[in-house]
């Protein structure tokens, strides 16, 4: 009886219920809708054309919360509204400079300042040691090191299929390289980009100093000038180098999380966040980083409004300030939340880039990952295929209170740092396709979470795998 | 007890056999070697910049062919040879320009002669009728349409997940509009470019002339191109073009596939092929289409070299001639197989671009299907996750015997019509690891096949899911 059970309730599987026929019709019209009249890559657009690249305090952070609070607006959500933060202001400034002598020639290859690092006061000259990791200056010590400038070349692993893992495998040398080499006597860090690509192009991205250590410059260099540096010190090892740099830190200033929400109708008190943040670095357009997020956030609240989906819970957008070098909208809000004693069961965040989406990354309890997992079958049209445990995104995790889902929206990972925290990340280099597909997936998941919940997607009797 | 063996063979299932664990290294070694020292991007690189596009019976094409066959020589593959075959001759010619006057402005947009399309013999000038089918010519008939110019103005259908559906659902209009609209007494035609982007990019494409008809003269005009005619025929619906087109065909002339191989060790006398096609449209680069089949192949057989992997049966990689106007190198090639009586258990095609790869589309027997649906697992550390029943590729079609199996390389379809037959695909289009990942995809189906074969790779006992 049993075996016919099991037998009976696999057969079951197969046969879709109706509710699930009902769901293959909304998520149609949603993927319709958007790769047809889909408005996020024309907002794209304006967002990089017209507002640019925005750096938390910078005039065009600013321009950008008006930008997303005038859509939203426009876009008649049923409550748009700010939430005031303080962050960091950090100026990149005029002066940006790295030479040295190759045998006769005088090279100057293209470099950024990491975001955060101090300017050099001056021109600052030193010997150049190259190393691969921290441990290499341990072995080195204070002996070899100090006085010089730090040169981390250690390279993304190109063989690791999710270039994240790359990335997350090589991210230390620019975060914490600077304060690391200093405790030797360092006098400044270069640090090879952070990219999978052969170019000659710089890609910046957050640091921070330690307590307690010498604030030293620190600057990245891309992936071809880091080859070269390293070809120039084989034949010439007491290489010196000049730098320039006139960054600084300058007071916190006033910013804001730009909020839109549509109200829910039968749970208007409980709450999911979509979202991504509206702050980038300073070079480039931050289309990749974070427009794309941002684009696609505020897409799924004007679907669910066109194709008249009337939510049962609240569904909030949140363009989150500062996530490239603070996160103090995420944690801004995180504490509001808390102070307001505001119930969130949801909060998906597109922080990955405008590609091909693959699937979603879920950072929940094991109920949660199963009801996502439930799901899947109805993204199998769209080819998406991965429905995974893994990180849900840097704005949303101090959401994180064990009853929350937070999810990740996963593009194919393949070209992201091709153009992260550099100036190539431009809207030219967004695919139209891509970036809608990003939306109507994400906009999918949440109209499918809103309708099941998280209990009642698990109950397979009301919705079968 | 039945139902015991079911669970049992359930259970069996999901335990990974000795083979399994071997399979997997293996792969894992293709693609390490692939992402860390893989040579077919820089192969592309040398194809698209060193011999540019390469028409059937161009120059560019015998350069075409003399590469493809150095490289496979320096790689030491056990043989390599060409195979004669007569290709069409089709040149664009020097004078190839459209104007149109749209209230003062005159107006010259970019087009691009459809390959096959006889010149204008001077300059040809005729009021134009827009149309989006078949069906409005049959409805507007000889009265409306004699003596003018069809413009054929039916977009892609974005609302198709896959670029590939979209695209054949309008490709009529470029392969056979010139001689559907000739019956009425057209005198040429327009067509919009295949492609779902906004640009002002025409795209060129295969058209051939229905016997007994007149032939006229056919280009393709930008999307925007596109637009912007259309609304200057709502301003005037007299309105003329002129059109001055030099393009013609010549004398079929002698080209050549070319062929690589490594000869199998139990069954040399079985052959798998793998392959791509060499020539491409005389725009850009053909660096998509087909320089990433092309190097990707080649890059298969490098592979089995470089980590000594001896395969059972004989790998064959095809570089194809005349795929774009023709097909006459795999007719060619499927009609020597024939004539020998040589055995082919597998043809494998990559020719839809270098992109991000999602899987395999199986033109094959249930059996064979299922075979390749075995492998699946293995590929999911890579995000492949299409094994479906589907299309080959035009190449290898004709290979089609009811015993061979024909497998089609799927990759990511969002941005293959960006970029297709026009001067957009080139080198730099191309991301290197998407290029690379699926070299590795194709050589890791092919591994298996060849070690399991069609019927070996059923046996549960030898090879579990």
């Amino acid at each position: 009886m049993k075996f016919l059970l099991i037998i009976f309730s696999l057969l079951l599987f197969q046969v879709p219920s109706i509710a699930q026929v009902e769901d293959s019709m909304q998520l149609r019209r949603i993927y319709h809708e958007v790769l047809e009249r889909g408005e996020c890559y024309e907002n794209l657009r304006v967002l990089c054309k017209e507002v640019g690249n925005r750096l938390s305090g910078s005039d065009n952070a600013e321009k950008a919360v008006l930008w997303g609070e005038t859509l939203m607006k426009r876009y008649g959500f049923d409550r748009v509204y700010l939430q005031e933060i303080m962050v960091p202001k950090w100026v990149r400034g005029a002066r940006e400079k790295l030479l040295y002598k190759d045998s006769l020639k005088t090279i100057e290859p293209a470099i950024l300042a990491l975001g955060g690092s101090v300017g050099t006061n001056g021109i600052l000259n030193g010997e150049v040691i190259e190393v691969r990791n921290f441990k290499d200056l341990e072995r080195l010590g204070e002996k070899e090191i100090q006085g010089k400038i730090v040169f981390y070349n250690r390279p993304m692993n190109p063989t690791l299929i999710s270039t994240f893992h790359a990335y997350g495998g090589c991210v230390d040398q620019r975060h914490a390289g600077a304060s690391e080499a200093a405790k030797y006597g360092a006098v400044a860090t270069i640090t090879r980009s952070m990219t999978l690509r052969n170019d000659r192009i710089p890609h910046t991205g957050s640091m921070g100093y330690k307590e307690g250590v010498k604030k030293i410059p620190a600057v990245a260099i891309s992936t071809i000038g880091a080859y070269d540096l390293s070809e120039a010190l084989k034949r010439n090892p007491n290489l010196s180098i000049s730098l320039d740099l006139s960054c600084k830190s300058e007071e916190d200033v006033k910013s804001y999380n730009v909020i839109g929400e549509i109200k829910g109708k039968v749970y208007p008190e409980k709450i999911m966040v979509v979202g991504g943040h509206l702050d980038s670095w300073d070079v480039g357009e931050g289309a990749h980083d974070d427009g794309a997020g941002v684009v696609q956030s505020i897409e799924v609240l004007r679907l669910f409004k066109k194709l008249s989906i009337q939510p049962k819970h609240t569904i909030r957008c949140i363009l989150f300030m500062n996530e490239e070098n603070g996160n103090r909208g995420g944690k801004s809000y995180a504490r509001l939340v808390k102070q307001k004693g505001e119930e969130h069961i949801l909060a998906l965040e597109s922080d990955r880039g405008g590609f091909s989406p693959r699937g979603f990354s879920v950072d929940g309890t094991s109920a949660q990952l199963e009801t996502v997992q439930h799901f899947e079958a109805l993204f199998r049209p769209y080819n998406l295929h991965l429905f995974n445990k893994g990180y849900g995104g840097v704005d949303i995790g101090p959401l994180k209170n064990g009853k929350i889902c937070l999810i990740g929206l996963v593009p194919d990972s393949q070209r992201y740092f091709d153009f992260h925290h550099a100036s190539s990340d431009i809207w030219e280099n967004v695919n139209e396709r891509e970036l809608e597909l990003g939306a109507a997936a994400t906009a999918s998941m949440i109209y499918l979470i809103d309708k099941y919940g998280f209990e009642q997607g698990l109950k397979r009797a009301t919705f079968k795998k």
